[in-house]
């Protein structure tokens, strides 16, 4: 069996980091599956996903990890043809991915108790974003 | 339904990045799966997947990024003890990964607009690679 | 069909970059299915999971990189808040992902010869880990 879902979210970009795991767990519930995977999707080049523990000081840790090593404010080609300014985005996004596969059982992700679903803009703007949430099961 | 099929390039290593999003779009229209997911892997411990909008200017970009964050030209053990010189290209294609995993929905992928699937090759060859595409759904 | 599994392992932590094909082959082989993909997750927010040539060389190699663009010895916001020295632990871990997807066909994982499935365990101790393996397809 396979539902496909959309979570519909509003970002801040510039490196905003928003925990989604609710939303997910709830389409899970939705479903009459019991066991698969869900499958989480950005549609878009300058957003990824991963898992965090999502608190303040590590939000803030990850953010300046991407400013120390993919900067914002060096040459980009990207930003020279086109004029948007946001070259550092693309490529922090290429580089964290845009999917995310996460196994459940009788119902439940398989998450650690400090592990969050995060959805990572790293956009120059805000953005109205959509997450693909597919579910595959029995 | 399960179907495994193969995607074979000719790559020029160093970085090279090919868009395969039209050959994995063939592949599925060919089967009689309209919803669930594409898995994509590359089998080889020297290239990645991810997504990017496939554009001269990011293609720079994100070949820069690598060279500046994992560089080619400092000591590797790997290459003391293999003396193949491509010890840069196995640890930047374990940093990005070797799968990918993009839904589909009535036979359309969710991809964006500007987001298409690549292959990085960061061997320091030219090579003939296979990429594995599974769908799998309904 | 789906079989959810686990594999349990002791981890020195610190980086520890541990084996887990053999386990992963050996649950594939004790399930009836012959076709599909096998979804590894790591429950768990300071460990990430990647494919590697699992050699002595690139193993320091790898681990050295980690030191180079995520440094253990810079100030972290979550070590001051939490006190338990592992903030590059979680960035790490965050960047490099906590799932891995690798196509089956005939029971044979699509693995390259000299490419294997690692856990990486980022934490500042030694750690009893459980990874989740999901195995589905027909």
């Amino acid at each position: 069996m396979v539902v496909t879902e959309k979570i519909s979210l509003e970002s801040k970009g510039h490196g905003d980091i928003i925990d989604v795991t609710p939303e997910v767990q709830q389409r899970l519930a939705e479903t009459d599956i019991s066991d698969g995977t869900v499958t989480l999707f950005i549609s878009g080049s300058t957003a990824g996903l991963t898992t965090i523990e999502f608190e303040p000081g590590l939000i803030s840790d990850f953010k300046k990890m991407w400013e120390r090593n993919i900067p914002q404010d060096i040459p980009y080609e990207h930003n020279r043809a086109w004029g948007d300014g946001n070259g550092h985005s693309h490529v922090r996004a290429s580089l964290l991915g845009a999917s995310l596969v996460i196994p459940f059982s009788d119902k439940r992700l398989t998450l650690g108790t400090w592990q969050q679903i995060v959805v990572v803009d790293f956009d120059n703007r805000a953005r109205s974003r959509q997450i693909v949430v597919q579910i595959m099961g029995e």
